[in-house]
């Protein structure tokens, strides 16, 4: 049988990163693009810039605190926001289902015209494709930035044995909340997507002069592919406590009901940070003064126990691997 | 009944221009999208680059003289040599159905490689959404490009009476193949797509000193729609010369078949270019050199006669509007 493209190719965890190596790395082979960070850094005349793209295929396209629009510019604006960039200018292609309810496309322009104001970028360059019904399911939208690198040298390479890492919110709401949506779970809370632009929190970091090793935002793959790329990537050990991760009440309840792990959900507005241990309170209590930020944690720290392996210490004294994500996870969650 | 989005709304004729505006700059509103050319143009330090975005949905992804990954790499490499832009870096995003066989995938890969080489534009970011089955059909890809302006001022605000208007080829052969493709006519010769990056014959133009103002390539809606909405942004009006226009015998045949104009077909390697008269004959040899533009001819002049609005004269000495393109024209064309 002729091998395939499979769910799990785009689920953010080993097999999409086989995939990426096997097929585009080998033929779209540069020293940029090899370098895997969440943006390219690239130099502009004398102006050094970050470049990135995405495209969002979340399903459904409206859920408890967004909408695609708005997961379409904070994701965007979080890429670039974690290369230490200032996002600039943004472009935006839309590719709609013929018979596509206006109203519904004017709801998510709006969305993305308000989650914009947040960070103060552009969307200068568009394109609109409609195609026959389907041909695509309702709407995909891409979307692809610039911005200009305020913080250099930020980069999954930097972590260095005594490193602290931080996550800047509670794991896994935005995973548990399209989850819930799509099996018609009633929670008897108010559970919503994570979805925030995050370059204001790391803006006020860079001003505040926090010295920063490795950011990432744990979007699909969720916070155990990020710890598990920079355990890799660094040659090092993160050793996390579990007691510590902040997960909301609602989504243990979803990950106990349909048998997830919160670690793996996908986040869209959080993010994780290692800094050396002399920055962590002041990366904290900037990190606190915004709402998108406020409920950031210390979980854990950089180690060499075991080579590029990640170690959760469990709240009953124990402790395990916790492994990079694999299968299908959950498609269409961005 | 509510207002849904119709297949005319990106077919890039007067409905598609009508959505951009009534929607996306209603709330996308800044200056530089405002300027509606091929691709923004922005100043990022002190250096001028341009900044382009466009999804490819074609159907089917394989016909003759190209694929789906070689288009998406012309489209972005046009659009950003259009605005005088040298092509340097892309972004790549492929939304695949899963189930696609991956020796397709590869092959695509590999097209956008070798069409990469061409002007030595690179791959610097991308991402991989796979989605199940019945959620997209097959493959859509989107690149977004950045550019270094090499050469400003080219604007769809420049066409100036006495102006001379070039096309590079001939032009229909991507819409007359594709469509040719679809409904299985069997030409009797080898019509295959225009489809190529013209970064290079748009260089030598550059470099031979060639004063340009304006310049397009013909994609959606064809030679007709960058006509007429040249006429419209500059207020003034374009005459053409039809016995001037190349168009292949293959097209005229497909064309008087299904009832089509060549002139609204799509192109993904033609452009138009408009230029003061004392520059054509000097830009002719220029574009000569080159294999794909080496058909290029002078077809038309910039005059006052009836301003905002397109003649074309015929071969019995006749004369009508060209009307801008309007409808449903051919969807996933690209």
């Amino acid at each position: 049988m002729s091998k395939k493209i499979l769910l799990s190719h785009g689920g953010g965890g080993e097999e999409t990163q086989n995939l990426i190596k096997e097929l585009f790395f080998k033929h779209f082979d540069n020293e940029i693009l090899l370098r895997m960070e969440d943006a390219a850094s690239l130099v502009m005349g004398s102006t050094k810039i970050a470049f990135t793209t995405d495209s969002f295929v979340v399903s459904p396209l409206f859920f408890k605190g967004g909408n695609i629009g708005k997961l379409a510019i904070a994701g965007t604006v979080n890429d670039l926001s974690m290369m230490g960039a200032k996002p600039k200018y943004l472009t935006c292609s839309f590719m709609i289902e013929e018979g596509f309810e206006y109203a519904k496309l004017e709801e998510i322009v709006i969305s993305m015209r308000d989650e914009m104001a947040k960070s103060g970028v552009k969307i200068v360059a568009g394109d609109t494709k409609v195609v026959p019904r389907g041909g695509v399911d309702g709407l995909f939208i891409n979307t692809a930035g610039i911005g200009e690198i305020q913080y250099e040298g930020i980069s999954a390479h930097n972590l260095t044995e005594g490193d602290v890492i931080i996550v800047s919110n509670e794991v896994g709401n935005h995973g548990a909340c399209i989850l819930a949506t799509r099996e018609e779970i009633e929670l008897e809370s108010d559970l919503q997507t994570d979805c925030a632009s995050l370059w204001k929190p790391v803006e006020a970091l860079i001003n505040a002069g926090v010295k920063i090793h490795a950011l990432r935002d744990a979007t699909r793959g969720g916070l155990s592919a990020v710890l598990n790329e920079w355990a890799e990537t660094s040659k090092v050990c993160i050793e996390v406590d579990e007691a510590k991760i902040p997960v909301a009440q609602e989504v243990k309840g979803v990950c106990e009901l349909l048998g997830f792990e919160p670690y793996e959900f996908a986040n869209e507005g959080t993010m994780v940070i290692c800094l050396p241990q002399s920055e962590a309170q002041k990366a904290l209590e900037v990190l606190q003064t915004f709402p998108e930020t406020a409920k950031c944690a210390f979980i854990g720290k950089v180690t060499t126990a075991f080579t590029c392996k990640v170690i959760l210490h469990t709240p009953w004294g124990s402790e395990r691997f916790l492994e990079p994500p694999k299968g299908e996870l959950l498609p269409r969650i961005c």
